[in-house]
């Protein structure tokens, strides 16, 4: 159970979190924090939240879990206006989709890394954002991993297992470098292909008829393009390493099937693209 | 309206044309023909074609249209068998997926191109193939593209258009040139890609957990890659030209796009992610 859970950025992540913890009966209190008093007395009006306030030492004073659902560019700040002031019993966790940039954050304003600071990431997300985007069911049966660090008290991992499993999430454990290189290679680097390609189209010489005849695994296929560019932008340079290794493991494989294509290589071309098919299909019967 | 029509290879492709001119009225009698009698007959028992032969000089007797939709590296063959024997005002068409090859195995078999031969492809699918998965709405509102040469006459085209259109199809024409250009961009370099990224993360050394945590868009983003390897490694055979040039386009703006994520030029990746969300969102609401 969370006596008083104080939110910094209250809108899709954070703000599903609350409401998923308030169905389970998880969590007393709910009180939002952030720069924009508009989202959160919008929050405070759908009834994602109790309470708010701006300011951050308010916001954390008697609380005993701190999550940080900021952009990834903004939790140095935040950490630095909290420092010091967070109750002895308080977790601090974040929501980051990259891990290695929110622990150097952390170091650059704490030094020695606190026992209750536990690195986090939700995998779960909508097309839309915003606390109005936020729904009670956004991470039933979705995966959290939680990155913890060896300064990390056990006790506190626990607390922040034990919360994103009250939210209904499947909550695994791996290290920082880890979840760093599989994200970029499942999420970071689709989203970057997929902005790659719509770029590349719109810059050809006959881009209007490639819009116009493209059709439907070309929508699926782009998708992602739609993201958000800011989020994605800051993704890639909070995880920059791991998304440059993996863009560079997939040009060699790139360069490899062009090469194939260009050598009229018909049996090494089927190998590729049966090999690809069976691993896919695999992929999609373990997910249903 | 079409008194006698023969189609070669009477799977998705075929069959879905032959029940949508039933269903307009537009044409009296469907002749089906292919090596394997067992399609054939099933094709048969289901009401998609009224007779069929393996003899394609009797399948052709008597036709005012005949249809070629087998594999593309198929069409020389079945060109081959008929030539000479295909009635005084018979239309020849095809639905290959890469017009250019297709025009250089009926310039192979002819010499000079017959004035009765009109290259098409409609573009429409499912990820089902055979005659089971036919159906009457295949090509509602979809693109057919017409690619004839200099050498086809006007009426054999307008009753190749005439044709698609009363099986529901919007038909358009284009060079053979820019077709193969367009198909490559928007349909044949998003499958290599598809089929690259995830032949590219079963060789991860992690790859088991990049499957495992691999969420929504990366299920959306490789759909294509479930395609069928044969039809695809045809594909790009009988496209290769084009294929690779797309594949070199891309392969240069993905390159551009790592290095400004390598040099941290948030500016200008959020120039390219910007530009690409807009260009992919008119292209949505275009298609709506």
């Amino acid at each position: 159970m969370i006596k008083r859970l104080t939110i910094f950025g209250v809108g899709l992540i954070g703000g599903s979190l609350a409401l998923a913890l308030k169905r389970a009966g998880y969590c007393e209190h709910v009180v939002g924090c952030s720069r924009q008093e508009s989202g959160l007395q919008k929050a405070l009006e759908l009834g994602v939240i109790d309470e708010y306030t701006l300011d951050p030492i308010e916001a954390v004073k008697g609380s005993d879990m701190v999550l940080l659902a900021v952009p990834m560019g903004a939790m140095g700040a935040v950490l630095a206006s909290i420092k010091g002031h967070t109750d002895a019993n308080a977790v601090i966790t974040d929501a980051g989709s990259a891990k290695a940039s929110v622990v150097a954050a952390a170091q650059a304003v704490f030094g020695d890394l606190p026992d209750y600071f536990v690195p986090a990431h939700p995998i779960a997300g909508r097309e839309k954002s915003g606390v109005e985007a936020a729904i009670v069911d956004l991470y039933d049966d979705h995966k959290v991993i939680v990155t913890p660090l060896p300064e990390t008290s056990s006790e506190a991992e626990q607390r922040v297992i034990a919360m994103w499993q009250a939210a209904g999430a499947q909550v695994e454990s791996m290290s920082v470098k880890k979840h760093d290189h599989v994200l970029a290679a499942t999420s970071h680097l689709p989203h970057v292909l997929a902005y790659s390609l719509v770029d590349t189209l719109s810059k050809s010489e006959v881009s209007d008829d490639i819009f116009h005849y493209a059709a439907g695994g070309f929508r699926d296929f782009t998708r992602i393009a739609s993201s958000d560019p800011v989020m994605w932008r800051d993704i890639c340079l909070e995880n920059r390493e791991a998304i440059l290794q993996s863009i560079e493991d997939f040009q060699s494989n790139l360069q490899s099937l062009h090469d194939l294509v260009s050598d009229a290589d018909s049996a090494r071309i089927m190998d590729v693209f049966a090999h690809a098919k069976s691993v896919r299909d695999a992929y999609m019967k373990n997910q249903s």
